[in-house]
């Protein structure tokens, strides 16, 4: 299978689970000589990692990466690359009930149900734990993308029904979503999701929202007919995030109620350089960049795990009161950002790398 | 590449633009012994095919499949089954300026930007016209997993403001479907549908919505984790469909403002079958199907040709006025449904070959 | 599946059987901006066509090839290009007993072994007939890498126990090549092979052989690790070949019996460029191009279709006597040169794209 | 890219270099319920570990394996396994001229020229080294194919000019092999290999020689046309493991002597089974296994590294004496044969799980 395998030329392959030894992350494709170490990828492992702050989980994983290949004297030397980030605590414990009960809104059931069994350790192979791999591997695509000047910024846009005000998306910058712990560049209106998350988590809640993705500095011409447009890989790399259930890129949803004189962007050339008026097409025409920066967002569930009681079956079909205990998150939104950029670098490298091996004139025109 | 490529088990490969001779799919993967035929694949065509009502396009095309391989004495063989769509008109006409104008809203400008030139006749491989390679390929998918008994209808919900009335969405028939032209399940809403597309065409602009898409009896187990999961799989399958941008799945966007104690879908047993209690998860959980029936949603924009003029700028950048001639669909949605409906069979017929080949034991007990 | 598929940049799919519609090949990721038109793709379809000469099958096919799409005001538009071949000789005939009988050396059984049954005209897909749409393709891939200055000759080196004295294989050209109809650039042997061949079919038998493939001005740095190694790709791509049972390059089985301090080819410069002084080595190193020019063989065996009667046993498993009409190629030889080549140019078109893309710095200044 | 994975339903991907920390592979696609633990893999490792006879590399490593995710209380989960191998001899040392030079017959000068620099410690990815991580992967695939009786025995047919006479090699076991260090089931042969390696080794030099390996217990049914052929794939593994020159199977090479009357193989049953009275086809016709035993080959070269000086060149193109420390295999045959094992082994799974998902049926009737 390739389930666990994103991209083509810039291609990643991930292994590991919650509680097994190691995530693991498979670069294939990387060009040579971009200077890469370890500390390269921590600071995007930081941004996701657990216990960074009061409104995630407080479970704590040091979440070092280290390099197993494919760099030789701090530059990648084209091969494959391999990163590992150990899992921290494997230490044995009692899961009592939890390894017959099937809770809600997670993947116990269904792997069950597809294999017959499951690793029930915090989840196995469907805990979100999978997603450092995919960050270690955007921190990679990160500095080669850097080089062409390519920035992705990721930021919370809503909690719940608090929404962020944002003047312009293309304008936010890293420090701006840094600069509080929920990660919404709107000062105000963080304050209050954290509040908000407080408030969740003492009721044994948790509570859902939506991010922001924004890509700048993208060239025209990636993303490829039919089935890899651009908007297709985007979407499905989002999709395949745990919890995320909705993706929409430019004006998204919107478009249902528009008229196509309104919804249609005006081409323009400023100095030599074509763009449109506004921005509503998201950066993609034909699932190809236009060139003007790429706008997404997903939404991501509330967390299923609840400090609360819930009812549920167990493997058995009996019924059962499912209790998990209360280090989850209780709300996914402020880890989610790194996670998401991630898989928008991700893509973006890829399809750099396949426009320019495909149409070099081209590219070489445009970076001239 | 393989951006003309869907899907892994059941992989379909297409080709064809506009007005090149035929747009062409090939199946790798589809099992043997499945009976097929060409009058198979006609009545997904025909719900495509343009000039069907007075909604769409008056364009004329007959779109009748030949099926160039792969079959044999009424049989799939099991080998590569190839089938070709000639487009019946592929005068020379006149293109005028079009050919140097970069139309808004249309994948003209980034056809250049990448490839350095375009075919622009019809928008070439940008076209919708490719879409009939897809829907021909589904068909073969829909009589595959119809062997299961699994079932995928599609239904426009909403054009502009009008959001039809869907008592239970899993309870709508190709029959209610195909019961008006606009293949709103709502007869009432319908009917206002059909006036709005009027008026709007009347007016020289289109208008946008939302479909929805149902797939029911779907065995749990289908999806692969990370990068494979059904949802992602699903969202790069209609994402890949062009003119859409938005595509949610079960509450979708909705779980932005849902506490995790409403959202999280309660498990019970109804017989000896896992099965809960709402469906707010859509079929789906950690990206593998539950067993309950899937529904996702994809927003269309309005057709990006307009009658009406369109200010934009030339290849040389020279301000233009775009006037497109004016037999395009107002509204792409009544077309739409068989198209997202083709994109959901591709996608379930691959990861239950997927599903059977890794998991025979699931497979065979669950189907016993 | 993608058993249907070969290569990843410049990827094809094909498609067709011996007595389907017609053959189809679908090339994805071909570059734009190929000068391309039918007319190129005949010499090499010529040259494989059935009836060509007296030494080959006296069946007659036109094998013309029809664009279907990806080429537009004859140049290559670098999207999805189709090319069609149909079969001439569709009738329906009296198969007789063939439909129930394994023919002795064919894929008969295998494919009733694997997809419970099959189609029995001419082998079905089995049928070396599917060969056509890879020439097709490879004439493709030859004009691009034509504008590299790499070239790709086959010639025959062996049939039965007759062997081509050829004192330089990579001053071999094309006109030599085609200067006799075994493609035997050893004219002298070349006429006993035509005799043997003659002898052959009036013994109501078939004849094996060795061809011999080289290709030159092939830039160092084609291959990837570790699976993806030129040779790798290249043996996968003659061994795919109907009748292919052994692949070798350079020294081949030769480095048996050979010592390190001998096999070793030396390095040197010949003005600014790397070179070895002998070749032994095939032109690659850890499965990478060296530069020096790439020299392969493969043996075919002799055709599995005799006029002669053959023992055998029926679908169920009754003995019979098979016997096949005579219209064979008594040696396969002659028209396996373009298909061979045809494998070749594939590999390499599709290397090419990868490496320019992965390492364009190394790839500009090698061409500058 | 995918150059680094192999397969594509049991898929391995691999990374690693020889100086780098670790060696690792990733299988995405094998099956659940697969009892499977670290002491699993060992014996195949160990029967391909350096110094383990005093006809190999005296170097030490132990290579011992570590499963990082995918097995769960013993058995594989069905999620991605991931085996981890680490480099016992990391030490930086004086690589002194090494770093500079380009050894004859190995990949320096090519993985400058590809990647415009290079990992020169021990060779990097182009050393041996990686195929630990392959053979770590075969022995999970020798698990699961036990499940169906499928063994695959290699063994060292030839060195220089020693052939070993083997009646039977459908009847060579896995003890008869391992009976000897050289892995020649021909005692007498075995031990005039030993001199002749201890001989070349006093001469400071090495020599190649042959591999033959076996499948048993086959299915009839394994291999897709037209690409995906058994034999192509089969090609393809063998061919990317470093050293290797040639492949053949069943009767390969000697196909081109041969007349069709004695080449092909007469189908009789035996039982209810049916059967050839030779197997000149190895195993495989159509490409599709036939249900006999596969038989193939592979030439491996003699080792490049030589303690004796070799003439060469540098990076900057100055002549140079090359001499390589004297702690090489004088003949890689010895250690090939657990790799080579792997490399069928894995082509083998992978072919199973793809049946088995396409044609059920057939696959059940089969296994019935």
């Amino acid at each position: 299978m390739s389930g666990n395998s994103f991209g083509q030329q810039f291609r990643i392959t991930t292994a590991g689970e919650s509680h097994g030894k190691a995530n693991v992350v498979i670069i294939d494709g990387c060009p040579p000589g971009i200077a890469l170490s370890e500390a390269d990828l921590q600071p995007d492992l930081d941004r996701r990692r657990p216990g960074q702050s009061k409104v995630t989980t407080q479970r704590r994983e040091p979440d070092t990466a280290k390099i197993l290949s494919g760099v030789f004297e701090g530059k990648t030397t084209g091969t494959a690359l391999a990163v590992m980030i150990e899992n921290a605590d494997q230490r044995s414990r009692d899961y009592g009930n939890i390894k017959d009960q099937y809770r809600p809104g997670h993947a116990d059931y269904t792997y069950d149900a597809k294999y017959g069994f499951r690793d029930y350790r915090g989840g196995g192979r469907s805990s979100a734990r999978e997603t450092v791999a995919r960050v270690a591997a955007g921190a990679v695509a990160r500095k080669f993308l850097a080089e062409y000047g390519i920035e992705v910024v990721g930021y919370v846009r809503q909690i719940g029904d608090l929404i962020a005000e944002i003047e312009d998306p293309f304008q936010v910058t890293m420090d701006q979503v840094e600069s509080n712990i929920v990660r919404c560049p709107d000062a105000a209106c963080a304050e209050q999701m954290i509040e908000r998350i407080n408030q969740v988590r003492k009721e044994q809640d948790s509570i859902g929202g939506v991010a922001e993705i924004v890509a700048k500095n993208v060239p025209p011409g990636l993303g490829e007919p039919v089935f890899g447009k651009l908007k297709a890989d985007l979407a499905q790399g989002m999709m395949s995030i745990p919890a995320v259930t909705a993706f929409e890129y430019g004006a998204g949803f919107a478009v249902a109620t528009a008229r196509g004189s309104e919804n249609n962007d005006v081409f323009q050339m400023v100095g030599d350089r074509v763009v449109t008026e506004g921005n509503r097409h998201g950066g993609m025409l034909g699932g190809i960049t236009s060139g003007m920066p790429i706008l997404l967002r997903a939404a991501v569930k509330p967390t299923s795990s609840l400090s609360q009681p819930q009812p549920s079956i167990n493997r058995r079909g009996e019924a059962v009161e499912v209790s998990t205990r209360g280090r989850h998150d209780p709300c996914l939104l402020p880890r989610f950002v790194p996670i998401g950029e991630a898989m928008v670098l991700l893509t973006l490298a890829d399809h750099l790398l396949r426009w320019r091996g495909q149409c070099p004139d081209q590219f070489n025109t445009y970076y001239s």
